[in-house]
């Protein structure tokens, strides 16, 4: 599948050139990792989401290379949050190269993530040359799911100057941020497939619920992750004080880690002895528990969904593979 | 139509809300010109675009109550760009009052224009209520129409580091940047029309000239324009070095404005001077001529379409406003 969706998504970009605008497409192929120094298979990301489009089409039942368009759009709309997140993350690296913005400037950046948004919603063209119900269904769910986007990126930003941030926000942030791509990915695949209502919806759900225990599980690496797996230092998360699932649980628990957290001058050499303190006082542990719970869930919304299974399998693995390491 | 209008857009930014999302709703609500420290009629604009359509539908023989979606989406994407050109430009005001990244921070008002953008997409599903074909027709036009905005804006923005600009590259990037939306809206109220093919591309033509025409005349009132007529100040084109039309001109007219022009050492008393040269060499009259040429092509492309008189001289009414005064 891989070969076929760098296919469309080169395709879809062949629209934003044209004589004037080359560089414009030259940025979107390089923050795609398709040109420029460091190019190549790491720079383009492992093409979870469209994977997962067609995954889900092919487990639905349907032919995977019908949903190649809507592969093709949500990889593009991942990819234009990617690049206004660098900008307002104040990112300077996304896959070990340095971000859009720092190498074209901010201004230039912001319109190349619009450019791709664009051709985010371009993409789902392709959908009518197979078929018109399909692509009927499908064009009333991307606006829709990216406004939602934009509200949960909303939340994540507005978390670092909230003071109490409640564990129901962090949901629905992550509902917002993580999981409503994941979720119309596998929606968009059963559509793909002409699936019966029923059936994409617990391909929905099997996308929220994936969504919820990544997220969470990438929580859980960012404070107690490998450096060498996760391409972070070890406890990044804690370092710039974001608001996680295991930090938001370790302050209602109101234990070590809340006297620390509440009291702690942000030195470096101090922050192995407050992760240590979080994991005492049960907040990794909660972590993981729930990323095992919203996983079955997940699994258990599949299992009721499959027709195809062999495409099922591979689908499962594919999400057991999603909270099991980082991407 | 004015009310109508309102009524629609708040409708649509109502989706933007939600629990935990006031805020960013309350920021698009802000740039709309509704709510916070001077709003109202200024603050909201002329709502120029929506009317176009509305008057393009009417005019092509339609019901305009049948385009107010269509109305809504592109006031909502107009207003998308215009949020992110704030931060593109550095602008701190806005029609009167502080940008959105002046209120509330770079990061946050690029997701807001994010967040309208996805609601311009959303405003289209409107429209299949009125009629499923229409739908279809105008939801093919919408990402088009956002990519070629974002590639004049890329231009516009490449420009400010670009040597040498031609005349050919600015009618380009102006195609982009401005006639592309205000033809999308000619376009898309000849289409709720359901008027034909042919009558389709006349209204097209009539706003791709407009939109021209508008941008020349702009570029003169950036020079020449008087300062309370046009909210800027007198020459402030001249000063910030902006590369406009009468500028590229008198650039290769290679006159008495050429030769200051590349020695000037951007003092702002000497600016005067400076636009006074430029008239000399006949920059103002070139301009002028291309204002009332272009505008002349658009309205013939009218005459030729017009199905409800009544309608078809509003529309020309608007579209003469447009190039006799800036909004």
């Amino acid at each position: 599948m891989l070969p076929d969706i760098e296919q469309v998504l080169m395709a879809e970009v062949e629209f934003a050139g044209g004589k004037g605008t080359e560089e414009l497409q030259a940025m979107l192929r390089y923050h795609l990792g398709w040109e420029g120094e460091g190019a190549g298979l790491k720079a383009q990301g492992k093409r979870i989401r469209p994977l997962m489009v067609l995954l889900s089409c092919a487990a639905a039942g349907g032919i995977w290379e019908d949903a190649l368009a809507a592969a093709a759009s949500v990889e593009l709309l991942h990819n234009f949050s990617l690049i206004h997140d660098d900008i307002q993350d104040d990112s300077e690296q996304r896959r070990g190269r340095p971000t859009l913005w720092k190498k074209w400037g901010i201004a230039q950046a912001i319109n190349a993530g619009d450019s791709m948004f664009s051709l985010a919603h371009n993409s789902l063209l392709g959908l009518s040359k197979i078929s018109s119900s399909i692509y009927s269904s499908a064009i009333k769910i991307l606006p829709m799911s990216s406004l939602k986007l934009t509200q949960g990126q909303y939340m994540d930003l507005a978390f670092e100057n909230q003071e109490n941030v409640t564990l129901e926000e962090y949901w629905k942030m992550v509902e917002g941020k993580t999981a409503e791509l994941l979720s119309t990915c596998s929606k968009l695949g059963a559509i793909s497939a002409e699936a019966e209502p029923e059936t994409v919806a617990y391909f929905k759900n099997f996308g929220v619920k994936v969504g919820l225990a990544f997220q969470a599980h990438d929580d859980i690496l960012g404070i107690w992750g490998n450096e060498q797996n996760t391409g972070k230092s070890n406890h990044s998360d804690l370092l710039s004080g974001k608001k996680s699932l295991p930090v938001l649980y370790g302050i209602k628990t109101d234990g070590k880690f809340a006297q620390l957290w509440n009291s702690w001058n942000f030195e470096a050499d101090e922050v192995a002895s407050l992760a240590d303190a979080l994991e005492a006082d049960g907040a990794k542990q909660f972590a993981e528990e729930k990323v095992n719970e919203l996983t079955e869930e997940a699994l258990q919304a599949l299992d009721k969904a499959i027709v195809n299974e062999e495409a099922g399998s591979a689908l499962r693995e594919l999400a057991l593979e999603l909270v099991a390491r980082s991407f």
